[in-house]
Parts: C-alpha cells; structure tokens; sequence
C-alpha cells in the first residue's frame, strides 16, 4: 500500500488510520434506499486526497456511471478501539498504467486473474469529510 | 418455512460476529447526501433479529423522527479478515426497562452520567440483510 505525503495536515491521522487498518467497509445507497457495505483493500491514500482500491466493474454494481456517488468508508482498528469515518465521492477509473503501478501480489485473492482480467477496474474515492473516534477514557 | 430457515442460518453467523467484534460502524444517509458512519456498542440481538445499542437522542441525530430508516451495520474482525454488513431499519426506542436490562458498565466511558441521562435512548436495528465475507484462500 501507498501513503503519500498529505498537503492538508488534516489527512495525517486519515494517512495513519489508513495504512495500518489496510481494509475499509464501503457503504453506498442502493437503488431500493437500503445501505450495503462490502470490505475493501485500500491500495493508496494520494496526495490529493483521494484513496484508492481494485474492484471489479460487473455485478455486483457499487459505483453507477453518474458521477460524484456519494459513498462512505469505514476503518476500523479493534485492538485500539479507533474508528475512522470518510464520507466522500466515488468514482470508476479505467487507467491501465495506474493499475500497474498498484498492483500488490497481496490483492490477488481477491482478484486471481490479476491485471489481466477485463472485469477489474480502479475506485478512487475523494475524500470530502473525514471523523475520527479513539476509545475513550 | 424456507425463508424462516434461510433468516435463521443467517442469524447464526450473525450471531458468532456480533458477539466477537462487539462495535459496529452504524452508516447513516444524511440530510446533505452524504453518507456518515460512527462506531456503536452492540448491546443486545434479540431473539427477532433485531440489534439493540445505546445512544444520545440528541446532536448529532442518528435517527429521525421518521419510522423505518434505513441504516448498515459494519461488523469486523480484523485479525480474522472477516467482515459482515447489515442491512435493516432503525428506530429510537424509549423503555426504561429495557434500558435497565441492557445497561452495562462497559459502555459508562460512553455515556457517563448512566441511566439518569434524560438524553439516554435506545436504538433498535430490526436486520433486514446480511452478507458475511471472510478471508479469501
């Protein structure tokens, strides 16, 4: 995983919450009003604050085409009992050289076909509102 | 019947994350838009299949007036890779009783002043959803 360096002095605590938590629960809006969310492997926090991750542009659908979905990120640390929250602004990517660029052996379970496979695409998400929650006490 | 045993064998799987992560991300779709999650103590799955917690009535509003908001529940167990998102509906509940009996002293860093904060509430998630992931391989 890459973490950049954060020109919001903001984003450092997102950059550190972010690179040891590694996984995020997405949560978008469906179609029907119910909210779902599905387990994400963050690949890099940019220094524009945007974060980035593989996914597979078939079913199940998480981004539509229009764009600006709203969508929110979840990170967790639970031996730490910290929690992080990101509302933000999800869109498909399709840029072959940025897939190379992100690509980690440690994703291919998730995606075995690897940077061969049609189906799989990039989700960049822009940060639009960070919280952050430590255990109290 | 068959949709009865299909909720069951969901529960069952419910059951085991829920009582090992304890927190969940409660996501809520905002009046803006935006979607915003916040960690949350699991009290209670009752025997209905509904999530019981603890919360604060008053700002920020989790819940509004309105009966049957749609929320998702993040459960993680970041040792083992898995994940479980819930689906459901969420109403504030007012039951001093009730309250008594899901009070505990673990969630007192949460809500210091006990059950004699007038601002003190339940919340109740009736499950609607659940998909469970674990780790791949």
């Amino acid at each position: 995983m890459k973490i950049d360096e954060q020109h919001n002095a903001a984003l450092a605590k997102v950059a550190e919450m972010v690179g040891d938590a590694k996984f995020a629960m997405l949560t978008t809006l469906e179609k029907d009003g119910t909210l779902r969310s599905r387990p994400m492997a963050t690949m890099q926090l940019d220094g524009d604050g945007n974060l980035w991750f593989f996914t597979s542009q078939s079913s199940p659908k998480i981004v539509e085409a229009k764009p600006d979905q709203q969508v929110n990120l979840a990170f967790m640390r639970t031996d730490k009992q910290d929690y992080l929250s990101i509302s933000g602004a999800a869109e498909l990517v399709h840029d072959r050289e940025k897939m190379q660029d992100l690509w980690s052996p440690w994703v291919k379970p998730w995606f075995p076909k690897g940077l061969d496979d049609p189906d799989l695409a990039l989700l960049k998400v822009s940060i639009m509102e960070a919280e952050y929650w430590d255990a109290p006490g």
